[in-house]
């Protein structure tokens, strides 16, 4: 599917601000990928998708999630984390997308899972960074994903979860089994 | 057991800095336990022998958890983890004390586990908060402890995330799971 094609279809599902917020992961994604030997096409339409289900009714998503089988423990973690993995399942029926890494990548742009694949990185850290996010500690994260892809990813899940707690919020078990396997690869313990 | 007797006991598998922590342990636990209502004297015993296995070799560690399924994924984390479930193990087999809820306040005291009872988060706490412990935000979960044993319990766990994280180290999943059921049971999301 072209650019844009796919850009027509997905800002029918988003607000203005995430249109332009998800053409931000897009440039970063393709950026990231060449950057990092991911296949730039695949990382532009899981860039262009990976919100499409943000502004869905939480009480469609927690149907398609029971129905679908998308992970019934999400739904005692926050609706924030619903979108992805019912994205990847609307995308691929909506959309007719059925490149398994590209839904893959979607599923897990916002929780992270363990052994995940480089697009799957790409498309977690593009989301992360994009230059419209503006969140404390995110230049260094930046800086870090010039040169170093999982140590970025860590250093985004670093920040995410103690964001999280700080706000006294639920972390997705998964988030912690991300940096826990990243740290393992780098030889940590 | 009378605390002469346990505290003669306990001061042979220790150091003499791990002995004065210990001692340290069981005043708070004691203060925690008439604070919350937790039981005093399974408090003091609990505390005294919390450290117990502190300073087996790791190998003797390893063996034991391995042989008496004390939880093999245990070997994957930090062996610092390994000490409370072998404690439990050999409080009970070498010193005789055979109470389960004091057996499992040792057994959980580093990592913590969804649904700690009254004393096992007293014993959690109390290993925390000691007097000789300095480490930067004790004071502030001292201060909460004075009020609210699950937010104090709650603080020393994102303390000890964010500790971890920042040097580069595994945290093993229950911790994580501990602060989401405290965070749940607060009412958080």
């Amino acid at each position: 599917m072209r650019q844009e094609e796919a850009l027509k279809i997905v800002k029918k599902q988003l607000t203005d601000h995430r249109y332009q917020h998800t053409l931000g992961v897009m440039d970063t994604a393709v950026e990231l990928a060449e950057r990092f030997g991911a296949d730039v096409e695949k990382a532009r339409l899981a860039a262009i998708f990976h919100d499409y289900a943000k502004f869905r009714p939480k009480e469609e998503m927690k149907s398609l999630i029971l129905e679908q089988n998308l992970g019934e423990d999400l739904l005692h973690y926050g609706s924030e984390l619903w979108h992805a993995p019912v994205g990847a399942y609307l995308v691929k029926k909506e959309v007719g997308i059925d490149d398994e890494e590209i839904l893959e990548a979607i599923r897990t742009h916002t929780s992270g899972r363990i052994d995940m694949s480089l697009l799957e990185k790409v498309i977690f850290l593009a989301d992360y960074i994009e230059p419209g996010r503006h969140f404390p500690g995110v230049e260094e994260v930046r800086e870090t994903a010039e040169q170093d892809l999982d140590e970025a990813v860590k250093q985004a899940i670093m920040n995410t979860i103690t964001f999280l707690m700080r706000r006294n919020q639920l972390v997705y078990p998964d988030t912690l089994h991300t940096y826990n396997d990243i740290v393992s690869q780098q030889g940590g313990k």
